[in-house]
């Protein structure tokens, strides 16, 4: 799932997303909510009007940005207070109001409000951070079930909005087993699991995920937040994994950075300078059918705009491709992989 | 003429500006001889293949930057020394050169190197600059005719690279005429009437143009320099003026100020906060057929790239929307059509 954090993929037009077969991307209910402010995309009708992405969104609960960009937060059992990073101001995220943010935003799918325990944390930290996470959860899931009507659009089909929770546990399993049996109980719509991706070694990543994939139901959406290398995603996907986002595709193309059938490219680096080759010679997206290298280098060396632009389709291409092609190699008889795709049905 | 000063119209794909319409853009030489170079690109086969733009290209001298970019330069009667604003290098541009370097970059029209002269200028430092200005006209298109069959492409249709020669003379209407007279009597393939929009009110520029536009051949494309406004390209192009180039649209775009049918509108203010409307109700772009002025502010006030990219396709799309009205307007058989259309023949 592409990102796009403040209602766009940075740099990349909605209409090239689609054509590049995006299915669903990320809103993120801590930058909307701040700007233009989720009461104002309510009286719009919506994420999905507002931004014109007539296809799947999914939420996170903002609480994420909330503990990474706000160092002197205060958090309590009732929520978190944090300063808006962007003028100082005052707010106080409760898991009923992150949903009751994310039902003004009304994407398809919205996350339950949990803390994302740091790495490394000793065992009593994450357990008390998870004791939070699960209490959340439950506060979340109630919150979400007696408002999920209010999402600002009609509903014809009936499917609503859905809430997904999210295992976290820190780098234990045994709180992993505990926070998604739990979950399971709960009976959310997807699962998530959070709290990877956070400065661990790939090694406890793989570890974590493989622990506690089995726990969760395979008839449900099963997504893994954050993630990851193009070599992670096919791994995690090959794993079972249905879902992921991350901001690298678009995060690193805005540096430079390409991923490719022959690896990772700089593309300031000058060896490319007058290189007329494309990106990467076995991709067939719309920049590497049209632009060279030496073009994409120039671009970025003259700090043009275009370039970010360009690298990210590119990368947005070559992770949609890898994704594709594990969905075609997964036999069509596979429940876990037609559950996901009728999660992930556009909205009428 | 959109222009591409740095080898891409700044946040727009080519294949959009294809989809708009565009028929020919400018490169900057000045920019592109400092980077990548112009013997890089002449290595990679020229502008058009360098930039991916199998359409028409146009090249200025690279003297309008050299003047307007450099404060320390340093004018002779052979040519102009200068320092690189990128890293304070000196260089050192005849009229030949800059050919040279046009040539290198294998646009389908190149300029003659010319120098603007400055807004105010009394009558003796007016005629001064005229007396350089034609003497380089001279020798500009004696060393284009010498060397034009050196473009790093294949002609096919032999239509070949051409030249313009550029009208100057300060607000002097006999100066104008002079250097027009002389223009004519070298026979270029096209004029152009430079040193306008450089401070001079409306009115001069206006009295400039249609005091010199008689004197230039119909049968060959007249071009104003640098403007403008969208009343004024069409009250230019009414009078017969066949190419326009100007940043205008893209600038102006970047900074929010979006062209439309009710007027200039500053997508940045409060009151488009709300504003599901598109950009512009009497507009079928792409971006007025799929986003709201919202929107475009949202993305304005949240420093999205996007909204560069957006702005720029709707201002573009209504700059060469005013010109094909004017087109269409025009009886077929208007002999000074169908000349331009002719020399704005894209390269096979």
């Amino acid at each position: 799932m592409p990102v796009g954090t403040q209602g766009t993929v940075k740099t990349v037009p909605q209409d090239t997303l689609e054509a590049l077969g995006a299915e669903i991307i990320l809103g993120n209910t801590y930058h909307l909510y701040l700007r233009p402010g989720h009461e104002a995309i309510r009286r719009m009708g919506g994420l999905h009007k507002f931004i014109s992405w007539p296809h799947a969104l999914l939420t996170d609960s903002g609480g994420f940005q909330v503990f990474s960009l706000n160092e002197l937060r205060k958090v309590t059992d009732d929520g978190v207070r944090f300063r808006s990073h962007l003028d100082g101001s005052s707010h106080f995220f409760t898991p009923e109001h992150s949903i009751d943010v994310q039902i003004a935003l009304g994407a398809d799918i919205c996350m339950a409000f949990d803390e994302c325990t740091e790495y490394p944390a000793d065992r009593s930290r994450a357990e008390e951070s998870l004791r939070l996470t699960m209490a959340w959860a439950r506060r979340s899931l109630d919150h979400f079930r007696a408002h999920r009507h209010e999402v600002p659009w009609s509903d014809p089909k009936g499917c609503g909005m859905q809430c997904f929770g999210i295992v976290q546990g820190g780098m234990y399993t045994d709180l992993r087993r505990q926070c998604a049996e739990r979950l399971v109980e709960m009976n959310f719509d997807g699962y998530a699991i959070g709290g990877l991706s956070v400065g661990e070694p790939r090694e406890l990543t793989l570890e974590m995920i493989a622990e506690t994939l089995p726990l969760l139901p395979k008839d449900k959406p099963r997504y893994v937040m954050g993630v990851g290398y193009p070599y992670e995603i096919e791994q995690y996907a090959r794993m079972g994994v249905d879902m992921m986002d991350c901001v690298l595709p678009t995060r690193a193309a805005r540096h430079g950075l390409l991923f490719t059938s022959q690896g990772r490219l700089n593309i300031k680096n000058k060896q490319y300078a007058e290189d007329q080759g494309p990106p990467d010679p076995a991709c067939d997206c719309m920049v590497c059918r049209r632009y060279s290298r030496a073009y994409l280098r120039h671009l970025m060396q003259a700090g043009e705009a275009l370039s970010g632009t360009l690298n990210s389709i590119h990368n947005l291409a070559f992770y949609l491709g890898i994704m594709q092609r594990v969905r075609d190699s997964l036999a069509p008889a596979t429940g876990n992989q037609e559950a996901g795709s009728l999660k992930l049905e556009a909205r009428s």
